[in-house]
Order: C-alpha cells, then sequence, then structure tokens
C-alpha cells in the first residue's frame, strides 16, 4: 500500500490512521508546488490530475483519490477496524464529520486562506468564515475527547486541519474546547509521531523554496 | 422522516433520492436567506446552528446534518439499497466522487460564488478554479451513463450542482460530455420530477424577495 503526501497537508490525516491501526505502508513523498513525487522526480499529474494529495494505491494498481474517501477506506481495512465507526449512527455520524471538516474548514477556510495565487480579499472572505465554524465545533467537542465515542479518522482529520491554524491570524485560543481537545489528541502516540515526522518534512520543503523564515523554523522545532 | 431542504439547494439531491427509492418523506422549506421554515416560520438555526441544508430527521428525532452524510443515509435504507455502492471497490468509488463534488465543485465554486456578501474578487477567484474541475470530470464522465456502474447518489449530488451552472457564465457546453450526462440523467423520472417541483419553489422564493427577473421567470419555465 502507497500513500502519497505533502507534509502537513490533509494527507497526514490518513498517516495518523494508519499508525493508529498499526497498517504498514510506503509514503510518497510529493511536492506540492512542483506537483511532482520527490524520489523519482516522477509527474504527479500522472496519478492524480488535479494535483492534490491524499493518493492511496493498493496492491491491485488502483488509485482512490480525495481525502474523505481515502479516509474511511482505511477505516474499513483489516487492521483498521477500530477506526472505523460502529454500527448505523456512528457510521451517519462518522461522515457528518468528515463531511463538516472537509467543506467548512478544509476548504471553506485553509483552501483559500493557503492558497498562494489567491487576493488578499479571497483571504479576508476565508477568515471571515471561520469563526462561526469554530463557534460551532468547540459547542460540540467541549468535554469530549473524540468527535464520536472513540477515536476515529474523524478526529485524525480534525487534529490535522487545526494544527493549520497556527499558521493563520487566528487564535486558536479564543476556543478552549478545541485548544484541550487538540493538546489530547497531540499525546496519541500516532498523532505525536506523525506530527514529528511531517513537522521535520516540511522544513525541509521550506528551505527548498527558500522560505524558512527562523519564526517558522521556531514553530515547526526545526533547525 | 423529514429533509429540511431550499429549493434547488444540494438538498435536492436528496429528493431526487427518496423518490428513486420510493421513499416517502416530508419535505420542510427552509427560507435560505431568512433561515426559517416556512410552514410554522420556525427558527432553522435551532435545527442546525450552521443554517445550511440539509438535515434529515428520522423517527428517533435524530438530526443528521452535511449533505454527504444525508445522501450515505438514504443510500443505506432499506428502501435505498439500490441507491448505495455495492462492495468494497464501489463504496470507495463512490466516497470519492461524493467528495469531488462536495469539495471541488459544490464548495470550492458555488459556494463563493452564490454568496451574496462575497467580493467580485472573491466570485472571480471561484470561476477561476471551474475549468480544471469540469475538464477532470468530463474526461471521466465521458461514454458514462453514471459516475459508478449504476445509478447511485453520487449522480444524485451531480446532476443538482451541474444544473446550477445555468446561473454562472460558465457555459457547460464547452463539456460536450457533462452536457450529454446531464441531460440523459434529467430524463430520469426521479430527477425530472425533483427539478420541476424545485424549480416553482424557487420562482416562489426569488418572488418573495422581488427577484424574479423576467430572464429567471424563463430559466425556470416559471410565470
Amino acid at each position: 500500500m502507497k500513500l502519497y503526501f505533502s507534509p502537513l497537508a490533509c494527507s497526514m490525516a490518513t498517516r495518523i490512521a494508519l499508525y493508529e491501526a498499526g497498517i504498514d505502508a510506503e509514503y510518497v513523498e510529493v511536492d506540492p508546488r512542483a506537483k511532482r513525487t520527490l524520489k523519482d522526480d516522477g509527474d504527479y499529474l500522472r496519478v492524480n490530475p488535479l494535483g492534490l494529495v491524499p493518493v492511496l494505491e493498493e496492491g491491485d494498481g488502483r488509485l482512490l483519490k480525495e481525502n474523505m474517501a481515502v479516509l474511511q477506506r482505511v477505516a474499513r481495512l483489516e487492521g483498521g477496524k477500530l477506526l472505523a465507526a460502529r454500527g448505523e449512527t456512528e457510521q451517519a455520524e462518522l461522515q457528518q464529520w468528515l463531511s463538516f471538516i472537509s467543506t467548512e474548514l478544509h476548504k471553506g477556510v485553509f483552501s483559500l486562506l493557503f492558497d498562494r495565487k489567491a487576493a488578499p480579499e479571497v483571504k479576508a472572505y476565508a477568515l471571515s468564515k471561520a469563526e462561526s465554524r469554530l463557534d460551532y465545533l468547540a459547542s460540540y467537542v467541549e468535554g469530549r475527547e473524540f468527535l464520536l465515542s472513540e477515536f476515529s479518522v474523524a478526529d485524525a482529520y480534525l487534529v490535522t486541519v487545526l494544527n493549520w491554524f497556527a499558521a493563520t491570524p487566528v487564535d486558536l485560543g479564543r476556543w478552549p474546547a478545541l485548544k484541550v481537545y487538540l493538546a489530547n489528541l497531540r499525546q496519541r502516540p500516532a498523532v505525536a509521531r506523525a506530527l514529528d515526522e511531517e513537522r521535520v518534512l516540511y522544513g525541509h520543503y521550506l528551505r527548498k523554496y527558500g522560505e524558512l523564515t527562523p519564526q517558522m523554523a521556531q514553530v515547526l522545532g526545526v533547525s
């Protein structure tokens, strides 16, 4: 099994899920700017014409695209059963949260905010959407360890996305429930390991483009 | 079962799915601007604090939010078995397409384009994203009747979203494969019925706000 990923991108959620499930995989790094695989300088647009990560390649050569589909596939794998929802109600809730994170936070806020080609008005628009989404999420997460009754791929996705706020003007500290949720999850071994590994890789990526500022190096904990 | 919907919004995909499956439901119309239910002038923010449709309410009073979750719930219902994916491969592909439609088209293009409060730069940005997404989609849909091997909730969602292009400067005629796919799907009785009913309701909605222009009335086929 191969996971095409870029450091600290939404594909990190699948890395967390695979670590949690104890499933071995080959991790193929994609330069999200050059749209090339690092190891062999391959053309990533041949893997995904949209140039997006993650893509999951299983033994049969099939390429599964789209983060929500990849996460749910891993959740259904033999070793991944613990990550999947149990029963109809939790399955529906899992899909509800994956959809919320994906559309309201990831796409609705961060895809705009992190797009180098987006105009300042687009970034301001994205920021204007963040507050109501975080209010809603915080009121749900208050007092909860996980989005469902146990750890699931929805938590893997949410911790990945909440982590991005550190690179924005939004102070997550205004939502104590989210800070607590995130701090707890960061202590899970699978989450901590994924974050540590991808932080280093992201540092290399920024350095390659001459964009590793001292502040960013400090945030990432790299030198 | 109750479906909270707004005319021609993404909730129409669930109406199509319910018609296809022959499942009876009560359809509760929500004014997307006032965030109120029409029939009883109720506060819709008590149903969904984000004010978004659809929400599915089943017998037990649970409220399921998020279009992708609602669609997949209907696909799993007794009468809805035909709309669900069969087997692991199709389940993964179903989720891949739902995710693509939801994030790349619905959220990435239309949510920005149809937001009354969005600046012109935001709308220009949204339009700039449409072309590559439609290229990608058209190359897949070419020669296919459905996204999967048979009709699924992903088609119900895609026909709903492609229909919105009529209200944008994007000429879908540039992608003949998409025009053919859409024209075929519009002939399915469930799709035709949903479109006919919601077009009329959308005409009422625009008239209420004094926004039913003669051109729009013609597009909608209402007087």
